[in-house]
């Protein structure tokens, strides 16, 4: 332990990826005084199609914004 | 919040899932007196080679029930 | 299917978690054209003091409003 | 119920996939006392580069590995 | 890996509980062909007022049925 | 968005948990470089009766090393 499961929407590049878990595993050493090799990180993606937010999806938020 | 994770075996159109995120937002506001803009819907598909009931795959299943 | 994991702060009386799952129970239902005894519902109440949002648990964001 | 969610890292065969989720029902059946119609497995394949171990994506250190 | 999230109804013994861990292991490292130790599963105990079936707590399903 | 779920093996102090959720928001946003307002983490707390590595339940496991 500790697990850890991240849902952000999908779109980030690999190196932002990187640098996501490298900081998140840091602060969570960091706070919980423990080493790095126990902890592990999901990143759970989230399609814009997969996802509302206020009873609408947020591909057709993002295209009501494109117009 | 209220946060809400929605499993459902893959397959369904577009219109469904837009159709399906408003009626449950608008279930969840109404029955809990809050605003929609809180309210988050992920739906999660599950692919039938991926989920199983009763031991064996969905998509196994599927299989036997088309012959 | 489907499994319905949905999230809320703690705090609701029964009968609010009762109309809850009954409503969102029928609006799958009429969204997806399925039939009820396949839906399954988990809620999970959120400790003020094991959830936070922008960096605070809530549980130190009420007592603020409090005073 | 009851309703497992297994994570495992991505890349195995189907037919490992089948013996899998049978032995884990057969498992928790004959534990449980209970009878599998009601067991359902969801099966979560992590990516490589969407899963970290000690602040590492796998897939960086698989990369490692393989030099 | 593999990281197993298993959720059943509250009210199973301590007993039950290891029979069922120790059996679901021994069943994912067999099927999976890996060791043991990395095997970790968590238990989630489903509380009767906080579940539904087809709209209705489980918790309202066991008092009808009591009667 | 982002929704973070942190498990973690109960027993920490409230002090450690305001620490925990802020650095972890801090690491967040600045790799992501979004504002905090977003950012949810959810701290789920795992008892050691209902957790288990290589097929024990840690509660055993810590019983063991306490003789």
């Amino acid at each position: 332990m500790p697990y850890i499961a991240l849902k952000l929407v999908e779109g980030r590049s690999i190196e932002k990826k990187r640098e996501l878990v490298s900081s998140v595993t840091k602060a969570v050493c960091d706070s919980l005084e423990i080493t790095p090799d126990n902890v592990r990180i999901e990143l759970i993606e989230l399609k814009a199609d997969l996802f509302s937010i206020g009873g609408e999806l947020v591909s057709d938020r993002d295209q009501v914004k494109a117009k």
